[in-house]
Order: C-alpha cells, then sequence, then structure tokens
C-alpha cells in the first residue's frame, strides 16, 4: 500500500481491522475532489487512537467504508496548557485557532474582555478548523474550543494549581517567563485594544498569573498567540523532549 | 493637541518644524476616509527619523500639508536579523511578511527552493505589507524585501561573518537553538514541502548554519516563521533589552 496522501480526522474508534464508516461529506472529498478509489490508502485518526494507515474498502457517491491495516503513529497529547483570547475579526480568529492546535494548545477559550467587541462566536466553526488544522499539521490531537465566557468568571472559576501567563502590551521589556513551575498552565492574550485598567489591576494581583512581555514592539493578537506559545513550549511545554 | 488616532508612514524627512506634503492616496485616506480636518493630529514615521507629532496644516481633496511638532519616539531599529523564506500561496506570503515586520527582522528574503512552486512574487505588495504593518504595530522601522532569489544562489553568495538558523521540519524534536553567537543572523523557513535532499546536505555542511527543531508537530510555513523568529529573539534579539 502506498503512502496515504490524504489525512482525516474521523469520529469512529480505530484500531486493527476496524471497519470505518465514512460520513457523505467526506465520502465526497476522498472520490469526488481527490479521485480516489477501492485500494487507495487514507492516514485517518481521531483525536485518541493515533494515526492508522486505512484502505478504501467501498467507494461510492453517498458513502463508503474504510479499513484499518496498522498504526502509523501513537497517539500525542500536546502539555496540559490551555489558550484563552479574546476574539478578533473573523479571519484573525480562525487563525489562532489554527496556530494554537498547530502550537500544541489542548484546549481554546475565547474569553470576552472589558475592551472585546464580539458577543458571540460560532464555536462550531472554531472547532472544525482545529479539525482542519490537525488533519494539516500531523497532528493526532484535536483542542477542544470552549463557548465563549467573561474573562471575569474565567478567572473567579479558576481551577486550583494551574499557572497562568498573561501577555500585556503595556509590558513592553519586561519579563519573558522567568517563572518555570510545571504542571498545567494557561497563556492569556490580551484583546488588540489592551486589557482595561480593572483587569489588568486584578490580574497583577492573581498569584497564579504571570505578566510576560513579548518584546519592544505591539503584536497583534494572533503575532501575539503564536510567539507566547513557542516561549512556553520551550521553556515548560514538548519542545525538547519529543522523540 | 489630541492624541494622533493615525499612524502614517511618508518619505520624507521629519524633524522639529518640517512640513510634510501628503500624496493624493494618502490625503484621500485622511481627509476623506478618516475625515480628519486642518489642526487634526497624526502620528508621522518614515523608517530612520523615529515617530513625530504632525498636525494638520492644509488639508485638500487631492493633496494637503502637515507639520511636525514634536518627536514622540525614537528610531528603534531591529536587531541585524535576516528572514529568509520560500513564498506560498498569496495570503500566507503577506502574513509572514506582516509577521516578519511586528517581530523585528531588519530584511525579508523570498527565496526559490527545490520544492518552491512561485515563480516570481511582487516585491512592490510584499513592501507595501510591510509598511502598513509597521503603521499597525507602532513600529518607526521598515524592513527591506529584497526580489526573489534561488536559495542555492543567496547561500554561494553568503556575507561572512553572518549566521544562519534554519528550520526543518525533519527536525523535529532536535535541538532549538543552543548557539548563542551574537552578531549577525539569518532565519531560514522551509517550504511547505520541505528541503530537498540536496538542499538539507547543503545547510547540514554550512559551518555557518544551525539546524533549529520547532517542535514536535509539522507548523505551516507561517507558523514557523513567528515561531523560529520568536526563539532568535528571546535568545540573541531585543525581548529583553528594551526600556
Amino acid at each position: 500500500m502506498e503512502r496515504a496522501k490524504v489525512r482525516l480526522c474521523v469520529d469512529h474508534p480505530l484500531g486493527e481491522g476496524q471497519t470505518v464508516p465514512l460520513e457523505r461529506d467526506q465520502a465526497h472529498y476522498l472520490f469526488g475532489v481527490m479521485r480516489m478509489s477501492q485500494g487507495d490508502a487514507v492516514a485517518l485518526f481521531n483525536g485518541h487512537d493515533g494515526e492508522w494507515r486505512a484502505e478504501v474498502l467501498e467507494a461510492g457517491k453517498r458513502g463508503g467504508v474504510l479499513i484499518c491495516r496498522g498504526q502509523s503513529a501513537p497517539q500525542m497529547n500536546p502539555p496540559d496548557l490551555w489558550l484563552l483570547f479574546a476574539p478578533i475579526k473573523k479571519a484573525r480568529t480562525d487563525f489562532i485557532v489554527e496556530k494554537a492546535t498547530e502550537m500544541g494548545a489542548a484546549r481554546i477559550l475565547p474569553v470576552q474582555t472589558d475592551f472585546t467587541n464580539a458577543e458571540r462566536i460560532r464555536q462550531d466553526r472554531l472547532q472544525a478548523h482545529c479539525v482542519e488544522a490537525a488533519e494539516q499539521c500531523g497532528g493526532t490531537f484535536i483542542p477542544e474550543v470552549a463557548d465563549l465566557a467573561r474573562l471575569d468568571r474565567v478567572l473567579a472559576d479558576w481551577p486550583e494549581g494551574r499557572q497562568l501567563m498573561f501577555c500585556d502590551e503595556g509590558l513592553a521589556g519586561g519579563d519573558t517567563l522567568s517563572a518555570r513551575t510545571p504542571g498545567p498552565w494557561a497563556i492569556l492574550i490580551g484583546p488588540e485594544g489592551g486589557f482595561s485598567p480593572a483587569e489588568r489591576d486584578r490580574l497583577h494581583g492573581l498569584d497564579f498569573a504571570h505578566p510576560v512581555a513579548l518584546g519592544p514592539r505591539i503584536l497583534r493578537a494572533d503575532t501575539a498567540a503564536v510567539a507566547a506559545l513557542t516561549l512556553w513550549q520551550d521553556r515548560l511545554g514538548d519542545w525538547g523532549r519529543a522523540e
């Protein structure tokens, strides 16, 4: 069987000899768009069983069946890292979700801040972006996108033992994450207009929160998200320990 | 004079009492789109004279004149860092140029690799993106975008004393920039299809080139650019030393 050119995320258990029925849009993609047929190879993952080499068993216009022939990569979960961000313009919000998946965030939490305009998000669309990004980047894990919540509520319900690195453009030139406490973490990216004075005061008063500077230039929120995830993964995450 | 809401890059010397004639599209933006008029404040920079508080002296449909009232920020140049990347789809190429400006690259060099599809780029359009990004991110420096050149030619003409950090998806889990040699540097981001075996051999054989891994997941070229710039700025650049 040749190397799979297509990676597909499916909502189905994967294992040796396991058959996987295809949904209509997946069948359309494989057999209509990609012109695949019986015997062709597809790489499958489902977010928890690793990656599997599968083969087309039945190809139809409205459906089809794949069969798993062997595991091609073990399941690899990212560190226990959350990314909190204030949704911005649609295209950049999509980018943040894509980047968070590639960079290895485990959970993505859109938050409303005092200076955030977004009243609602399309959680399902953002979740679909995570799936697409995982298909593209070779990952086997799909971060969960939470519903939009107010930042003050999220901070009020903050889980015991989770550290928070918050990035504030007002801190240019300051600390670049000296805290090295291992364990669960979260990164908070401020909105494009910055945090409100009340939010900033509150964040600086929380013992689990660590202000971090991202250089002397002002970064857009999507740039800041990748930069902050890089700093964290480099210092505390899985960038040094992969096989 | 109130705080300027608009930042504008102009191709004109800036200094105390200096008048600055506006080009037609700049006049249209300030007076047509932003509805500004005589006496309103604009922040100006030109890439080398810092940022200046200016005031509208004359406002017209096809032109206008501003006058500098005082310097609002000193000129801040990024470290001597080049970013080399293989142009990809239009939107992502635009993003890389924008991100490189925000992250503080001094020069941007689009390169053709063995697996790059791009035959040409719109250098003028990418340069305009740098200007826009600098206007947005509060920077006073505008990186120069070079013309597209073949990677092998760029490496053959490599300047004495400049180190090169190259990011290769084949290196997942490897070194994350242990070299700490100060001085001029460049970052090379591989194309989405990776480097060719010949390119990889050549890069690994160059004594000024340092292979660097960007974690265990495969990153898109635009994500890799921001991540690599973050690692470099954090370790060797200006992220620790700003005022």
